[in-house]
């Protein structure tokens, strides 16, 4: 069996990554891919789980897990806490499933060096106006907070090149296709496709 | 404008290597994806057209080519010569076009030298006795020279693990999936997508 591959995804929000990603793990009939649960100090949004959208936390907690280097990565972002669990991740990879990691720039960094084998994909919006429509559009933060992501968006959208992919989110179904056909082709990939079909190489070259 | 991406495909013969080509080349709306013709001093096969399958030339004037510096890579298979034309693709790849390039381990191997940004892919039938069906299947070749392709095969398969990707033809429809998906993936590859959309990324970080 092959290794799976972990994807790191990043953009500014409202570049659509979560819906993309949402939508991606809707259509997964072998259960072959997972987003990995952060764990967070932050306080729970409106229609949010424990345990589902994140693992939420004091920062006590937290601490306590940095201590026992529990994460992969940690970051402090608008004065809260986000982690990732290493262990589950790499028990997901061995078990042959690709895992969707949802963080940003300074995020990808630091799981690059832990894990160089990781992909990275960046969701670009297709503008400026069409940004700040969508982030208005949810309804769910004070003008204060949508001035705060734009100008948050510049920094984060500056580091689209340090990733192995963009796509960019113009159209959704579009974009959604874009995504699937990187994890298709990442599976052709000849280690991961050497190990899947070891015995069926074996005989076609046996003498 | 990003530039195209030189795609080096290899299969033992019966493999569907040439029918995977065709079908992907069928549904090619934007016209960004084409096949290199190569030039050969084999003789036509029926059905074949001089510039369409072939360039056929005598021996004289494929040694007047080589001599010319014409060609990105040449070979002698069964006593019989095959070239690539360097400036054509090269062309080609300007104008933002994906080339397709049909050939052996080992005329890859001269091509990644030559131009290490190619991308390669294997194809592999799914064991001896389909290959061997497929090739009786074809109606066109003698008992001997099947059995020879039969030998050529197993040496070819045994250079798989030099390719970027591996699809292993089973079901022709899903390997021509996978064939699209490698082609798709690799557009949304970051170095393509910065150029496609330098513009837009330009607006993006505008202060």
């Amino acid at each position: 069996m092959s290794q799976g591959t972990l994807y790191i995804v990043s953009a500014p929000s409202g570049a659509g990554k979560s819906s993309l990603i949402n939508a991606l793990l809707k259509d997964n009939p072998r259960y072959d891919m997972k987003v990995s649960v952060s764990h967070t100090t932050r306080s729970m949004r409106p229609g949010e789980e424990d345990g589902v959208h994140y693992h939420f936390v004091t920062v006590d907690e937290f601490k306590a897990l940095i201590e026992q280097n529990a994460f992969l990565e940690h970051a402090e972002v608008f004065g809260n806490f986000y982690g990732t669990s290493r262990l589950w991740i790499e028990e997901m990879l061995a078990k042959g499933i690709d895992i969707f990691l949802d963080i940003d720039w300074q995020g990808a960094q630091q799981i690059r060096k832990m894990m160089p084998e990781a992909k990275s994909i960046f969701i670009l919006p297709p503008s400026r106006e069409e940004l700040e429509r969508r982030l208005n559009a949810r309804g769910q933060d004070s003008e204060e907070v949508i001035a705060k992501r734009m100008d948050e968006a510049r920094s984060e959208i500056s580091h689209y090149n340090e990733y192995d992919y963009l796509i960019v989110n113009d159209d959704f179904d579009v974009a959604l296709i874009d995504l699937k056909a990187i994890i298709r082709a990442e599976r052709m990939g000849e280690e991961k496709q050497a190990a899947k079909y070891h015995d069926m190489l074996d005989r076609l070259l046996a003498q």
